[in-house]
């Protein structure tokens, strides 16, 4: 069984990494790109059979391991 | 409009930065992770109001900046 976890800086946080890549999409002439957000995606093989014990268990690194739920929000999905 | 970049290492090429997030998960206790990957995802809000050209626009953003097509891999999702 597959998860994937987005790991994304919350409204409101200043993402600099999205931020440097509106400017640099500007420099190389892409206009009409109003906001940029970077974030990062966790692909993680489980040996797990139940998909909802894989995503409690899954939810469970993201609070202790894989985010920082101070700046950070993260969306699971089981595929 | 916005658009969902996301990047993963092409198969083959060894992802240090997942290897680091397997093992650490494996240092806390979760057993059962056959492999992780990391990626990266952007997402984009464009003033673009047609999906398709938006689309063609964001590929020639991910070829000429957004990834390094020779390690990595991207998916484009208008959403």
């Amino acid at each position: 069984m597959k998860a994937r976890v987005t790991v994304m800086l919350k409204q409101g946080v200043l993402d600099v990494q999205g931020e440097a890549v509106r400017h640099a999409l500007g420099s190389l002439g892409f206009d009409g790109v109003a906001g940029v957000r970077q974030g990062k995606v966790i692909e993680l093989d489980l040996t797990d059979t139940d998909a909802s014990a894989a995503e409690a268990r899954v939810q469970e690194m993201c609070d202790r391991l894989l985010a920082n739920t101070v700046i950070e929000s993260y969306r699971i999905e089981i595929v």
